[in-house]
């Protein structure tokens, strides 16, 4: 038997106990005190170091909670065999200091397709839904909701995309997730992995990503100037199509009825053909009334339809839906109903409340004028520009293209653009096969425009004019 | 040439661009205008209809932006190739019902082992935070965030975890996510599914279907009452161990020092080998000192540690973590780095703030004396009640485990408790191979008695007596 003696502090923070069991514990890890070894009885311990005798039992339980001991009955505690114990360290850590980035280029003016206009964001609106979801639930809005996502804001997202993009569906086909991303995996998760997924190409290359990444086979179709070429989906062997009808991204084609009706008679042709369609930025439109989703012509449950909150409100707005024909929705049923919602509840009530009580659509109506004269700006200054290239996608979302002659490289005019201070982006970075020769072999530049003022688009289109000069 | 006679409202509230385009549309639809047929000019019809020229080409504009039409330079509109063409018909939609759901039995009390105390949530708190961070940070809060999860957070769930777990981790190790299941999902395409995962049995059942819906190869491996048999577990071939040290779910074990070596000594054996460690209430502990998590003694970066603040704080924060070994790390960001956050910027501020302002520890030292006066209230009742069980799991978590003898059968405990009204829950339905004939064949009932107030709990245990009295 041991005699521990162990100097306690008995002023110090760490209770008594707790300074028993350090001590025992360190002697046992170290070595000192060897597996087999009898401690001294809780009675004789407490006379020992003059504590209580519930000190002592309250350190031997905590040892034996962890399995540094082991209770024998009638004969006491003994050390457990602890052969390779891994001495723990609990206080040395890494530094923590922040990860490492490249250093990042600084622009003056940044034409990103992926911009938003945060400035015309609601925020008081925003902030005083949220306060009213706060005071109004309480409890309730803290419990685990449906897996689905409300039934409240599911209906409420019916309705706007009924009357604004021509879905048909009821809110038991709705399914509310965190983000794109998200919803295409829980998506691959409903229809399995066995599948050969054909992407537009160029393409959303996260799109591509993912469905690699979730081990499903991946090919590309090639566009022509309507869109996914029905041709070569139907002879690539695939059985998902995932595309963009509304506004192609990058390529700006608004993909005409004819080929929609192309696209969905190649779904109908075959059980368990589906069409995916990512209505991604269909809310920004200059010309005419925004086209109906491919969704609302399908006759067959074919169509899996995918929007977004995130460039219509706020990409920090972790919050987008899946519309799923009825024999997916079994599906869903079946196999992912477990899963829990991935967006809070207090999120989805200040949506709610933010489409039912018509804040979507004027903020909506709000940034189309602000995105439209953007637009219109944008390509007035183009127009006016010294330079050979053609204009195209400029009907409809964020960003438009500059198609140049066969003279010019991307990368050239890219890197002209950057020594000016403007960062223009080129369109081979969203094909997914590089290497295989593109159809029309020229320099295409993207322009985003939505998180640009009409002044800095101006200026920014003037420095460009100098940098493509020759 | 067609003459088109259109019967136009000029007061009506649709555009009279829309009639003109509507009235078109359907008769290409219908087929009395037909595919090939030359429509008139603009200049014609607009004389024809006496309105303005542009009218006419805005309607003609939207059917040629649709496809309907196509434009032939120097020959006018000609309606398009539509054979095939299904019917788009926006009007008619399912009836918007709720889903029928079957009728969920009533009961007076309910204990679920997945409750959480939701009166205690600090809403207040919550809410000043809330609207603090909307107030601050404006813009910058709606842009998108950090793939990983925004800094700040993944510092103070650092800390937290270094002090209260004993977790070695730096915040670059850290990934926010919405949820745990979310979360697996994160951590299966980043470690990949060609593996064989091996589950405790019995388990969380939702993260074993979560692994097969991810196409994981899956095994479960008996439990002994100090955890995970690595016995088994070696002879099994897995190269991932899910388990939960902290308090095994459902059956409450805590696992000894001595086995977790073994775990941890399994991993090292073989390159490729990891142990998830799921810590999901490790913060509920009634005796001595939380015990460290084992990613604490891991030296060879084989535990990948995920935590959750469903259970600490409440079931709708739809928030854990993620914390991964330096190994995996470098994979997340070969692999997933493209995959934007699922939790909203502005619900990653309020957490942090709750955590870094104190909050959170003053939240969790309230609820753990709520839960610890229930536990103490459950057991004293149940020590009274005249009935043949032994109670087990008690020492950890927010429920424990009525070990019935063989003459019981678990279907007939429940049954008669519901009869009472009372909701109790079998152990049964926490096997994943049911048919395999569990070790010691008793009768295994779960009280959870987190969201059940100390009265409640009193009248509850009265009624099992009666219930269950033979």
């Amino acid at each position: 038997m041991y005699e521990l003696t162990i100097n306690l502090e008995p002023g110090s923070k760490t209770p008594l106990y707790e300074q028993i069991y350090d001590y025992i514990r360190q002697e046992i890890q170290s070595g000192r005190i060897q597996s087999g070894d009898r401690l001294p009885s809780t009675r004789a311990l407490c006379r020992h170091l003059e504590v209580s005798r519930s000190t002592v039992e309250l350190a031997y339980e905590q040892l034996l909670s962890e399995g540094y001991v082991e209770a024998v009955p009638y004969r006491g505690y003994f050390v457990a065999q602890l052969d390779g114990l891994c001495q723990l360290d609990r206080h040395t850590r890494r530094d923590a200091g922040r990860e490492e980035k490249p250093p990042v280029r600084q622009y003056a003016y940044d034409f990103t397709p992926n911009g938003v206009d945060l400035k015309s964001f609601p925020y008081n609106t925003w902030r005083k839904l949220s306060k009213e979801c706060l005071s109004d639930d309480r409890a309730e809005l803290f419990r685990l909701g449906d897996p689905q996502g409300e039934y409240g804001l599911r209906r409420a997202i019916c309705d706007y995309l009924h009357q604004a993009r021509g879905v048909n569906c009821s809110p038991e086909q709705v399914i509310v997730g965190a983000g794109s991303d998200y919803l295409l995996i829980l998506l691959i998760m409903i229809i399995g992995n066995r599948h050969r997924v054909a992407l537009e190409n160029p393409t959303y290359t996260q799109a591509y990503r993912l469905f690699e990444n979730m081990s499903c086979e991946v090919c590309t179709v090639d566009m022509d100037r309507k869109g996914m070429a029905v041709d070569q989906l139907r002879k690539s062997g695939a059985d998902i199509a995932f595309v963009m009808p509304s506004h192609q991204y990058p390529l700006g084609i608004v993909m005409p009825i004819r080929r929609r009706m192309d696209l969905l008679n190649w779904a109908y042709e075959k059980d368990g053909r589906y069409i995916i369609e990512d209505d991604y930025d269909s809310e920004f439109r200059y010309k005419g009334k925004p086209i109906p989703a491919l969704q609302g012509y399908d006759r067959m449950g074919k169509v899996i339809y995918k929007g977004t909150f995130s460039k219509s409100i706020a990409p920090a707005i972790r919050l987008g839906y899946l519309v799923l024909p009825e024999p997916l929705l079994e599906e869903y049923r079946r196999k992912c109903l477990y899963l829990s919602s991935t967006v809070s509840k207090a999120d989805q009530l200040i949506l709610q409340k933010f489409i039912e009580e018509g804040f979507f659509e004027r903020h909506l109506n709000k940034t189309r004028a602000l995105y439209k004269s953007r637009h219109d700006t944008l390509l007035g200054c183009l127009k006016e520009m010294d330079a050979e290239f053609g204009i195209s996608g400029e009907n409809a979302g964020v960003h438009l293209l500059l198609r140049f002659s066969e003279k010019y490289s991307e990368e050239e005019l890219i890197r002209r653009a950057a020594d000016e201070g403007v960062r223009v982006y080129g369109l081979s970075g969203y094909y997914v096969e590089k290497e295989k020769k593109r159809e029309e072999d020229e320099a295409v530049i993207l322009l985003g425009y939505a998180n640009m003022g009409e002044d800095k688009i101006c200026e920014a289109v003037k420095l460009l004019e100098k940098a493509w000069k020759e």
